[in-house]
């Protein structure tokens, strides 16, 4: 039947989801999944392994961004670790992207006073000259001060944006700054500025810049950008306050075009159903800053730790559980190229997610439309309270970054949410290091993850049909 | 009686305590001097003036390291301030320095796998080659252990202390580590080490060094050495476990001699005793990492605040309060300029104290030998406990790194305790920026410094005398 169905995904994906409708009635019953779920579970909040994984990572690799030669470390890595865990299939699956590479960076006050300001280049900067970008500022409190700045208001200027980041338990604050990066640099070039520095998105208070990727827009001039610390930022503002402010600007970041990356990839092959895939996952690469520990050793870890617990049970679920460290997420590559060599089968993927939110713990599962309220979500919600966590009526909205692309080709995805109130103090800054991740916090995370993968790989869910009930 | 005081006092110093009991009969009604005392104190309570001091100071000038251009402009702010805040006798005392300037400083793993290390050099460190020192690291858990290493068992490394700092209330973990900082870099040299690092003697876990001074021995080479981050410290501990761990070290400091300095001085003369007087103050002078803030930028802010008050009272209490605003506090010059030029009058100083221990409540003072329990000691108790602090009835040992040669000369001291809970989780950083300053906690301490400066200013209590009772 699975190869029928897959067949059929492929001919006729746009209907995949009434099609891939499967019989419940031959699945294990509810009483036995929920009690392996619940060992299961247990059995993650004393296991070691999830956090020896991303100790190891972020001690003997440490940072690895994509690109280079540590991210390549990085993968041989995690090849010889997913083998000696026991995942079958073992591989990684190459592409290109093209790599940015931070080089020296430096930011100066040099009137009224000089002072230094701790920056950081944004992913995908262009460099200044060598000698640097010395300017007066323009700086404006919000970016939408920016955005009502008229054309040609800022020739000559470096744009300054402070606006704050709202501190928020499910990362919202995050989204609805993140123009502020990605799209800032060109705004403030289509009016005229020669450089940009915005406010770090980030909810602490150390001198320690958040950096991130920006995207250049065609029709501006590509200027070199920047990320304050968030005491420098304040500083600026109470500065310009009392009169003009020159800075000087030097970064010299290069790129390296067709670089090359990996998706690494292990299974539990299922053991009635191997062609149906429950796809978790983090992403191996990171920024340059820290050693990527919460963003993303600790997601990597969690998914790692989750799939190793039920490769080890007696016996294997039906479906294959595929677990994906994604190559280059920091860059916006490695989702698209995993779903571009994985068009055969989209439809043969049951659900999809990617841990990619720290290494706190789940509060909170949102699934794919309609199944909050099914047998499933119900059996799930028995199984993940014990573990501290609910489930969240509200639909998954994105499944991660990596998943983004799968889901437009119909893949169903899931949000495992982790408590990230403090998940912008270091997100994208030097200090996301290790001694940051609390181990019983991982291991909650590992727990729920586990549960909910078991669960899907056990059980006949459905997701897609249960999207589209039958009228 | 004074000039008698004084001219007996330089005559016979060592007997001085004796010889300056005064009578109390004569001095204004204790119940008048706590009613002034409390309303100074809830006056201070809602005064804007300090946190606006080291506003200015943090954000006008920055960074002011002493012997450094900066520092002079800290002066020519500082003057200006005093003057317009109505402080009498505002001048500066020149001294000169060893300057010690900070060049690059960069560390690097780079076996087994190139990891870049966050550090900070050492106050007073010399400098690497402009190539750097590589060398593979010795590394010890703790400083007795580096201690225990035999001479020439160093040889050619780079030995590392890792040692923990621990958090106390009372800052007494600093002290109690302090010379892992101070005396290491030698201990290291003298068994045959081309380099040293520690752990950061700090209390966070940030990606941000701890810098300080050092102090080389005159029996040892003297060797580069730097402060890891302690997030980089533990990186450190675990790669060593694993197996031998290389680092490249590059450290270009420069050194300037008999660069200038100024102890800031600003008075409020006294009504009836002008020549005794009680001496307060703080550090001007910072290190170059952050904008000095909580270490000194607070501590001068709450002597000029409580200071300030007592000088705008309708009547100024009969003793004078002399502001004096340290110049070179970090690298431990500005104590002893400011005794040696103070020989002559040492016996009019009735007490000093310095407050520099960051921007947090006062929660006890203590005060100098016999004098808590004392009439004074009383109606202090009564005047401070209305603001959340409590009289210690142990007396204070140190008055401050710049009390510390007036103290050897015989002037009493004072301790106000400040809440140092989180005082090393930045000091001596980048992270030492104004938005570490809470404005309440802040005026609570320029309420009971403000409270305990004009008790000593506006009454007859001699210090000297409570010391020695009488038999």
């Amino acid at each position: 039947m699975v190869k029928l169905l897959r067949l059929f995904a492929v001919a006729a994906a746009l209907a995949a989801s009434a099609a891939a409708t499967m019989a419940t009635a031959d699945g294990p019953p509810p009483e036995a999944l929920a009690a392996a779920a619940s060992g299961l579970g247990q059995k993650a909040l004393n296991d070691p392994a999830a956090f020896d994984f991303v100790a190891s990572l972020t001690t003997e690799i440490g940072q690895r961004l994509a690109g280079t030669d540590a991210h390549r470390r990085a993968v041989t890595w995690a090849e010889a670790r997913l083998k000696a865990a026991g995942f079958d299939n073992v591989h990684s699956e190459p592409f290109t992207l093209r790599a940015w590479i931070r080089g020296t960076e430096s930011a100066d006050i040099v009137a009224p006073v000089p002072q230094h300001l701790a920056i950081t280049t944004l992913g995908g900067s262009v460099a200044t000259d060598a000698e640097g970008i010395e300017a007066e500022i323009a700086l404006f409190h919000s970016y939408d001060e920016l955005l009502a700045a008229a054309p040609g208001s800022l020739t000559g200027k470096i744009a300054v944006v402070t606006q704050r980041m709202v501190r928020a338990q499910d990362g919202s604050g995050y989204g609805a700054a993140n123009a502020i990066r990605r799209a800032g640099p060109s705004e403030a070039a289509k009016r005229g500025a020669v450089a940009y520095l915005l406010r770090s998105l980030g909810t602490d208070s150390h001198r320690l810049p958040h950096t991130g990727a920006l995207n250049y827009m065609d029709n501006a001039p590509r200027i070199p950008a920047a990320a304050l610390a968030i005491p420098d930022a304040e500083q600026l503002e109470r500065l310009a306050a009392l009169g003009p402010v020159r800075i000087k600007l030097v970064l010299t970041p290069t790129v390296a075009d067709n670089a090359p990356s990996w998706n690494v990839v292990g299974e539990v092959r299922g053991s009635e159903r191997p062609d149906e895939i429950v796809l978790i996952g983090g992403h191996l690469d990171s920024w340059d800053l820290g050693t990527g520990a919460t963003d993303d050793g600790a997601g990597v870890a969690i998914a790692f730790g989750a799939a190793r617990l039920i490769a080890a049970l007696p016996q294997r679920p039906r479906r294959t559980i595929r677990l994906v460290l994604f190559g280059a997420e920091e860059m916006d590559f490695s989702g698209a190229a995993y779903a571009g060599a994985h068009q055969a089968e989209t439809a043969g993927i049951v659900v999809a997610g990617e841990a990619d939110f720290g290494a706190r713990n789940v509060y909170a599962i949102q699934l794919p439309p309609g199944a909050a309220p099914s047998d499933f979500g119900q059996l799930l919600q028995r199984a993940i309270a014990p573990l501290g966590a609910i489930l969240d009526r509200r639909a998954a909205l994105g499944g991660g970054d990596d998943i983004r692309d799968l889901q437009k080709a119909g893949v169903p995805a899931i949000s495992l949410r982790q408590d990230g109130m403090d998940y912008f103090d270091i997100h994208h800054t030097a200090d996301d290091t290790l001694d940051k991740i609390d181990p019983r916090q991982l291991n909650q995370a590992v727990a729920v993850w586990s549960v909910f993968t078991y669960l899907a790989a056990a059980s006949d869910v459905d997701f897609r049909s249960l999207a589209t009930p039958a009228k």
